[in-house]
């Protein structure tokens, strides 16, 4: 079998519509260009990063924005916005989901939380279960968890393959490259359809979750949390590190950015995912929509009926 | 804005594994190469061409055959196969699936038929809807029309497009190549996953459609097919074969291929599109599952199990 075309140098060369949001800028953007090494990604905020008084400031100024964004994004209905979040266990994912979009009228946010693919699921190929909960135009959609796991989870164990019933022999070799295309060519549809889409890894350092894991350990109310299996997964750690890097160099694209956020810290963490989100927003340049002459003449109307009613 | 890249050019480079079925041959099949020239295939049987009678036994037989290889293929449970039915009003799509369906089992064949898309479907990318109805592995799903009407219908009416909520201007120059692009990645990525997929053009001409319209107006028990709508829409029957040969074009391949089949003549559509449905789940070499040693022996102790109850 010949070797499947690497991936980002072909659909480059498609040209970027106005359809589709360009990233916006930061230091934990992921390059484009497949150079990603996560070698170069810190766990820790950089020095001189704001304290931890200021980064509280911060989140609440920017989960304002945020509310306020969401609020236009609904009411315009022409773009929506796809949040994916992926992360080691205990890198917080859920906590960092909760603190962002906390001002967010939840009637145009949706989280879906995605665990093990049911019976029905592996039934369909391994975009399907999340394509059925992609956000309308106008709402925010929020995977925790996604179709990446198909080439992070099941790259680490590759034997859940072998529960898919895909048929055929599986190419081993290529069949990860076939999903990085897979999910870079439904990535740049769902783009060129008003999907603006930003990826996190939340990027957790091994010695921070073995204290988070700790903490699961030594304090009641955070029990319910703690699994046996979550921690066997450390032994898995580097080829983990393996599937994150090559997965995220193969499909951040300008239209589908990920970024890389420090995760050692949560404030800091939260801070910078809201940032990249309102940012994002505010790049749109979104406004209510504004009504033509003939409509504003007709409210003259409606406001006499009104009155006289 | 640069020029969207030719499809085909760079998807054919990458390697078909064989977990993608290749078209069986077919003088009906579209060519992989971007070809495709309407003018050459005929909405006529070819000369030579089997008569009534013989059409009719050849359908009895292959619906027979087919009854039987669609519970293979259920009881095998890794391809599923996706049947795609796109024609002109009166072509016949709802008799020929209704015809060569008739003998399998509903439990494992689902028919969809699209109509014109709802509200909340328009708030979607246009492969959502149809993405939700996808077969299961072991099933056979049928689109009557599908998401080629995107590149049909709203091709020749763009002002369809507009209805569609997508942010930023519509470059409409390129935005046809990009759909193309955008169902051939989708195809691709079905394939690898083991969805046979199979299109069918049923190619009827402009004068045979006539007749049928005729006909719906003179027999009573036809008059609920009659629309004024579908009389309106020939007058853009150019436009329409211009759509229709650029999408056969752009996105036949081998693991999707198009079929352009002659429909003036129902009886003679009906087998050939049997025809290629039974040989391609023929060339599947599918059958039933086999039990190891292991479980045979369990086998033994459960029929004693059972005579001893």
């Amino acid at each position: 079998m010949q070797a499947v075309t690497r991936v980002g140098a072909l659909r480059e060369r498609t040209a970027i519509t106005d359809r589709m949001k360009k990233a916006v800028s930061s230091p934990w953007l992921v390059p484009f260009d497949g150079s990603f090494s996560i070698a170069g990604y810190p766990t820790r905020p950089p020095d001189g990063a704001a304290n931890s008084k200021e980064l509280k400031k911060s989140l609440a100024d920017l989960t304002d924005q945020l509310a306020d964004l969401q609020r236009i994004l609904y009411a315009s209905s022409t773009w929506s916005m796809l949040l994916i979040f992926q992360a080691m266990d205990a890198a917080g994912k859920d906590s960092t989901i909760r603190s962002v979009m906390n001002g967010v009228d939840p009637a145009g946010c949706h989280v879906y939380s995605f665990q093990q693919p049911s019976h029905n699921e592996l039934a369909h190929d391994f975009l399907w279960r999340t394509a059925v909960k992609l956000p309308a135009r106008g709402r925010i959609g929020i995977f925790n968890r996604s179709y990446y796991e198909e080439v992070l989870v099941v790259r680490v164990h590759p034997q859940l393959l072998d529960a898919q019933g895909l048929p055929g022999t599986i190419d081993r070799e290529n069949i990860w490259q076939e999903r990085y295309e897979s999910i870079a060519a439904h990535e740049q549809h769902l783009a060129r359809s008003g999907t603006v889409i930003l990826k996190f890894w939340l990027n957790v350092s091994r010695e921070e979750q073995k204290s988070r894991f700790l903490s699961r350990l030594n304090e009641p109310q955070k029990h319910w949390k703690f699994s046996r299996k979550d921690v066997d997964e450390r032994r898995h750690w580097d080829d983990y590190m393996n599937a994150y890097q090559q997965a995220l160099a193969a499909t951040s694209r300008p239209w589908a950015p990920w970024y890389a956020i420090p995760a050692d810290d949560k404030a800091y963490m939260r801070v910078c995912v809201a940032d990249i989100i309102v940012a994002t927003l505010r790049s749109l340049g979104l406004g209510y929509p504004r009504i033509g002459p003939d409509e504003h003449a007709q409210f003259e109307t409606m406001r006499k009926i009104l009155e006289n009613d």
